[in-house]
């Protein structure tokens, strides 16, 4: 094993600086908020008997919390383990990334998102916000799969978060976007980030570590334990901060059946492109949630089970195409190795769901929302709100991130170019033994061999 | 590979042509119900403050959708992936299956449990009762699993769903029977529909298979987490559509002692029946969840802890001992190859649950169930009400599903007999690569192939 | 196989006696409580409409309870797959002892925390205590995994679950000590109790199964679908039982940054222990769950997310170092084979987590919790209430823990030294063989030595 890959100082070092600083930023700038504070929660409760227990947000949203919990740890984790020996890797390197992002998110995202005198308040749905803003940074992840050291993805971690929250904030606060589900925020964002990431990082001799970049049929079904996940709980993603009532139910049913009419658009067009009619692993555990992507924007809207089925079917059709036509040319004609392919499943779909969101958002009207106009939009109080305008701001919101993506990438990139992450060499991309303990190779041969042959030779002279 | 199994034309242009037929239905047809609906749901929300967005369908139900969503697609999925060269379609078949007959459930349960000015109104209560159709068609796939294309599979559930839907309205609205958890409507209507299924399709010469008709160590361990699924949230299943309060709580916590019961049972009767002492798999991962199914009718009810671990316990043993002694006969006598065993784990079980659910309705009283009574049994609120004469008509019904499952069954499997949709050979059933690209084969050297070759070529051998 | 192994009579025998005997206690001494009885509940629903549904304890403890469910059965069963040939007997006798664990517990926590006229009353809240008393016991599991037959654990959950109510009384109820997620009651009890049987059932010749006591490629990404099962509902644990509104809502969040921060803590010194500065799966399926047990005592109080971060920091630190340093010295030392090491995952930070919880106690005031003082610290409401007695209690519950643990753990250990119970000889440990019908084995030859050999020839002649 080459000794610049080494991680003995380099990992522990970064890890126990991060938490320290996290640790006392925390202590210094954040506090309980309203619903999870002992003395603000129970303040006047002798007096006034009108508010109830049952109205603390945590009944709200802490069950898609979870549902969302389960798709950052679970879902990405272990979507990522389709390759034959990065499963470790795969699975390990999401929860260490992940754990130091929802925590840095939270900071990050209550600077910009407004201090309240000059503290960050924190509750069940900073948590969502950590979480989802952690999805973004694992959606980079998916294209830097195997060739990063794991100093590196928490370096991109810390850069990545800090420009989501810029854009999330220009987005939301200063454009007044709708994105509760984030396809321009957390998709669209995530995966024009790591493309850009991933194409800096171009290795023209990945070839060497070519016999290790594909899957197993055990790994295989491993991935599909993280792709299930994904899709069950994207309803409970996209209509996780959504206002609460009609927005959260209307959301996460138009997230079920856009999902829905993905599947069986991924099905035909899995077995369509392919010569002898076979359907492809690859596509099926990506393709398929798709749809989620695309209804991330529209999804609390009037869109109707109609047009998200419609959405949904789109969304899975060019996914699957993408993945058939367009990434092997990514990869040979503008260098961008993208192991997962996150641009069929995220950017492609995340671009789409931006645009479905700018166009149904330019349809709203008190006509059809009715009194519910403005917990959809919130600046529908104002008298002068015009639909056709808010469509408009929602493209802008588009290319800010698209823009905001690119240039973060491709900065971030070449911070991490630096010869002193221990990034992997060409020969050992793929591969966990580069940075694990994996089981019995310290002895120079195959455990699982190992293990069968004295048990089974047992058995047999038993 | 056969010619006649390639599905490059049939699989997708049958997915495209459903898929469409189904937006064009759903835009028609389909409407957002009071609490999903923006204008409804706000309306009047200015003049009167008594309706508080905690009260709207989502909070009570969504945490119990979400619970049923991972049993169809993690528990049904990978319970079946227990078969050695199978995993891929039994999770991936399963994947398509469910997605397709969830949105053909939301249709046809719809139109028989009433328009609403000609409209279906949906929400997460339809959600759900979708998901319950879809399990169904998903036991009725455990019957012929490793036997049938997709094309044939996706037939079978157009047919399912819609004979589902009519037998459920049989049930519920014209003999006003209780389900809730569906012992009737959905595992006994989904065993016999299966195993009449599975009857007409018997193939003589399966044997030619029977190598792969098996597990191994580690397809059993995936098996593992369908099963453990299942198990977990099955009390959330029999309470996902009872009334709020009390028989919700009531049905879950039967639902809960009944399995913990069955599952002492399962153990006990599998070490029994083996001349070992050993535990089977199979037993284990299929006998243990009969309890949930048992008290799928009764779980509302004042049925009792002490009365859920009875039933539980008898659940378990039938079933331990349907596998072992019913099945080779069912199999060799009446020709029916039942491939996960659905008739231990939900025909049997389901049947016990229909009389269990009989009895206790029987058996119900004012002085029992006090105010509450009319929140379990709907008709009680008429004056009339005779709990024997409602015991009789859960009698009845239990009855008229078994007559549709397994007629509909009978015509269905004659419809699947067509030679026209890509039916796998005798000699290729139970195996991924003929539906599938399984990892490396096109390169003629893939780890998967030559792991497969010896074991294969030894098993041919010996 | 040593015919002193077979459980064809002994399993099924005691089986069939607990349950019977459990639907017999059941029978006679449990009723449906408030909020689950169909008479009580309604009671009066017709004067009174003050009461609504969403207030019925099912909508607050429902979703916790479904995540501490997960724990049990996937995360408990799944961690301990890690064993190369033990996977089987890991979920297998998890679900097990899990199933029987959970009605006892029912019954002896109803016993000494108080009968209702003589009858124990049940619902959500019972079922989730019962749940976390199963994790007790299958916490002393994990120190004695792949050494004892399914009979000797169902015996030690009988004595186990006892005591675990019995202390759990002592401390709550008699000490008043507050313990909602149960660092002391759940994992100190637990641990050392097992640490204690597995003392006085030492082996002097394990090493004559040492080669099956190590995990495989594969088993280790079972083990981490059980890990991060665990960590990402390891909130709903700790706040399981709470108090409703902001204590239940702060649980949550604290343990969540605990565990963040416990986890960069885990990968920093999983690295800096390896001369080679690799991770080592081991840790990362272990110690990164520390931060939930250390949490478990003040998660409810005013601890902050900052406090947290630092406790779940060095529960993380310790944790590692345990596994690296102390765990080979309890071996060869004292004698104590830990399997799962529990001393690291539970033990050390239970007692961590006692006396973090004793430091908050004493720390506490009306200043900071203002009116919420009562509903952490429920005996608050007294004038007379002092902080620094209250951490005093909480220490002296920590002392009774640990006494009751060990001197039960001795006692239940000789019990289980009796040779009647179907123990694995020296030799045949860590093996599923033993009690499962492994998959092929009938036939004399090993699937999984054939599958690994070829593709391992042609790595190395590559």
């Amino acid at each position: 094993m080459p000794e610049s890959t080494n991680l003995r100082l380099r990992l522990p070092l970064l890890c126990i600086i991060l938490e320290v600083i996290l640790i006392i930023l925390f202590g210094t700038l954040v506090e309980y908020n309203h619903d999870t504070d002992a003395k603000l929660w129970n303040k006047g409760i002798n007096q006034n008997a009108t508010r109830h227990d049952y109205e603390n947000e945590f009944y709200y949203r802490y069950p898609s919390f979870q549902d969302v919990h389960v798709m950052i740890f679970v879902g990405f984790g272990f979507l990522m383990t389709f390759l034959q020996r990065y499963g470790f890797s795969s699975v390990g390197f999401n929860f260490l990334i992940a754990a130091f992002s929802l925590q840095w998110a939270t900071l990050m995202q209550g600077f910009v998102h407004g201090l309240h005198h000059g503290k960050i308040h924190v509750g069940v749905t900073s948590m969502i916000n950590a979480d989802f803003c952690t999805g973004s940074v694992l959606i980079s992840f998916g294209a830097v799969l195997g060739k990063t050291s794991p100093v590196q993805l928490l370096v991109m971690a810390i850069f990545e978060v800090t420009l989501f929250a810029v854009n999330e904030f220009i987005l939301l606060s200063v454009l007044g976007a709708n994105d509760a589900g984030g396809s321009m925020t957390i998709h669209t964002f995530g995966a024009y980030f790591g493309l850009m990431v991933t194409r800096v990082l171009y290795r023209p001799n990945l070839d060497k570590s070519k016999h290790r970049n594909s899957s197993v049929y055990h790994s295989d079904l491993f991935a599909m334990i993280g792709t299930i996940y994904l899709w069950m709980f994207w309803p409970s993603f996209n209509s996780a901060i959504t206002n609460y009532g009609d927005p959260q139910h209307r959301t996460a049913m138009n997230t079920y059946y856009s999902l829905a009419s993905c599947t069986l658009a991924t099905f035909a067009f899995s077995a369509l492109v392919s010569p002898e009619g076979k359907l492809d692993m690859v596509h099926i555990q990506n393709a398929a949630l798709a749809g989620g992507v695309a209804v991330g924007t529209a999804g609390e809207m009037m869109l109707t089970a109609f047009g998200s089925m419609i959405v949904g079917f789109l969304a899975g059709t060019i996914s699957v195409l993408g993945y058939k036509y367009l990434t092997p040319i990514l990869e040979s004609k503008l260098k961008i190795q993208d192991t997962c392919g996150i641009h069929n499943l995220h950017g492609m779909p995340g671009v789409l769901g931006a645009v479905v969101g700018a166009i149904t958002s330019a349809m709203a009207s008190k006509e059809v929302y009715g009194n519910g106009l403005h917990r959809v939009f919130a600046d529908a109080k104002d008298d002068k709100w015009d639909p056709q305008s808010r469509g408009g701001f929602q493209a802008v919101s588009l290319a800010v991130t698209l823009a905001m993506a690119l240039l973060g990438g491709l900065v971030t990139g070449f911070i991490l170019k630096l010869p002193i992450y221990g990034s992997p060499p060409d020969t050992h991309c793929f591969e966990d033994g580069l940075y694990w303990e994996v089981p019995g190779e310290e002895e120079g041969h195959n455990e699982l061999k190992e293990v069968a042959s004295p048990s089974e030779t047992e058995k047999l002279s038993s």
